[in-house]
């Protein structure tokens, strides 16, 4: 079952953590990295993680780095609902393939809704670079102010 | 915009946190309270909410608060893949009604995933009680466990 198995530190996030690959970040601190999904389900699509925990998922996580994933969900949130101004933001988090998992880092998915929007099937399609380098200025713009 | 407005005391998780509405409790403690969803997802689909921060979502509730709620929500999600054996499991929280927000007291879903199973839809069809008694019974042995 895809709940268990071995951290792979190799992992996409993992390598962006170490710098090994680029991200359009959001914000960064000693524990918590936040930045753009590359294939958003709307406008805005951010991921936060954390940086010292290595954990699969919510089972291997501890309570503290947790929680300090979530304060950054919540600023980071805050910062879509001011800059970008959606109805609504989904806070989700995937355990597992089956549950739409794809990269074996613990990830919680900032995903704003606009009215009149549906939601695009995740990794399907790749954003515009230009787009995501201009939404991540606002954004960190933001998260700064 | 429904991510602004005034916290309604009477909404349905401020009268079960005061004992005016009963429900199928799974955890308590003096900060959180676990319990199952009427109208499921899917078998074991649980809420986790916070008991004293007046908060209708995510930008609202102080980061403290957050963190006990995602303890409990690691706690419960444990339970249920100890106990349900899902494929996977989904932890969501949504803000706003255009993003799902039914509720407007902030809550966690978490949403076990069973292999070739979709999810219902939420909100759509109450659980047979005898049902959720049962997997109440279970769950709460293997919190208590």
């Amino acid at each position: 079952m895809s709940l268990h198995g071995t951290y792979d530190s190799q992992n996409i996030f993992a390598l962006i953590i170490r710098g090994d690959l680029p991200c359009y970040k959001l914000y960064e601190d000693d524990d918590v990295l936040a930045f753009l999904d590359l294939f958003p389900q709307s406008r805005g699509h951010s991921l936060v993680i954390p940086k010292r925990a290595a954990a699969r998922n919510i089972l291997e996580i501890d309570d503290a780095s947790l929680a300090k994933v979530m304060a950054v969900v919540k600023k980071v949130t805050q910062a879509v609902v001011d800059e970008l101004q959606p109805a609504g933001v989904q806070v989700a988090q995937f355990n597992g393939a089956p549950a739409g998992q794809t990269v074996f880092h613990i990830h919680m998915h900032v995903i704003p809704r606009f009215e009149g929007e549906g939601l695009g099937i995740h990794a399907a399609t790749k954003a515009d670079p230009a787009e995501l380098e201009a939404l991540q200025a606002r954004l960190v713009k933001r998260l700064q102010g």
